[in-house]
């Protein structure tokens, strides 16, 4: 039993993922993977956590004067470099142990043996909450900022994805299941989508 | 307890509606609505499934030589009316008893009300294998023209839904979960989504 989770920034998907590996009593990767890509690539998690995390356009090589720059040669092959180590760490993840992977395009890099694929999504106002009720850096910023951070990471969310799978970050067909947490107690769904998938 | 269902054609979302109603023991209102439409406006009841399955694009008045045709005007106001009489059934039946509703826009209709709102979808493949086990219209068809079929009746729901709601038909935040039935037995599923709900 292996289960994907995609989800927008701010919609509880980490949570849902963690408790909902809890309930059934498998594994649950999450920043585990950046760490053991890190350690396999012997790159800084620091550097690791911003190349998956940026815009993946910042990939492609900028033609200065008709030349490309060395230092972005370079880079590209680094980041492709870490995403090949993410697919194999993954893979490995999936297959030592029933488990709980939050983001990181798992659905993609699983889709041969057929994972529980969940998308968590939530309206911005209950994205902003949720934000604000979770991280002290989200309290100092207005509003305005904090909405405009959210769209920001869920955008390079989608680039990457979109980028390194050729399918649409959010699309509902990529799925089993799509979940609004706006107003939802999270921890009062997961019993069912636990049973949901267990069938 | 209100639930409205969305759906793809060949998705099985009437059959999922249906059985959600069974369980949770409340109404089911599908092509019931149309009948009351009919009864509503005494117009016969093929006409009101005829408009309200159609392209709604078909509402606007095409200018011939300068002038309104003055047919599609009186065309107009009438799927106007049927719109009108089909929030009002909804409406009405929403607030006799907890039921469920398929289709007709009555999650958009609704909403003031906060209706429980799932869309069912699936993939292609699996859409065309519900229609060829369901309807022996369909297992005359080639598989070509039946995927056209399917395609063409989702277009017209969807300009239906856009043109009356102003949202988009299909978009995950306009739902509270979204379902993928490819592959899946949806008796199994209903027991599951039924707890969800009650909470």
């Amino acid at each position: 039993m292996v289960i994907t989770i995609g989800r927008e920034f701010g919609s509880g998907g980490r949570e849902l993922g963690r408790l909902l590996a809890e309930n059934l009593g498998i594994d649950y990767y999450d920043k585990e993977i950046i760490t053991e890509i890190a350690k396999n690539t012997e790159l800084s998690e620091n550097y690791v956590r911003q190349v998956v995390e940026k815009n993946p356009h910042d990939l492609f090589p900028i033609t200065v004067a008709h030349t490309f720059s060395y230092i972005d040669v370079q880079t590209i092959q680094q980041k492709q470099m870490i995403f090949d180590e993410q697919e194999k760490v993954i893979k490995k993840m999936a297959g030592t142990s029933d488990c709980v992977i939050v983001g990181r395009c798992a659905d993609y890099i699983l889709r041969d043996i057929k994972p529980y694929r969940i998308f968590v999504y939530a309206d911005m106002d209950s994205k902003v909450e949720r934000c604000l009720s979770r991280s002290d850096d989200a309290k100092g910023l207005p509003r305005k900022k904090l909405v405009k951070k959210i769209k920001s990471i869920d955008k390079n969310r989608a680039r990457y994805y979109n980028y390194y799978t050729g399918e649409t970050w959010g699309n509902k067909l990529n799925y089993d299941i799509c979940v609004n947490t706006t107003n939802v107690n999270i921890a009062d769904l997961v019993p069912h989508i636990a049973k949901m998938i267990k069938g």
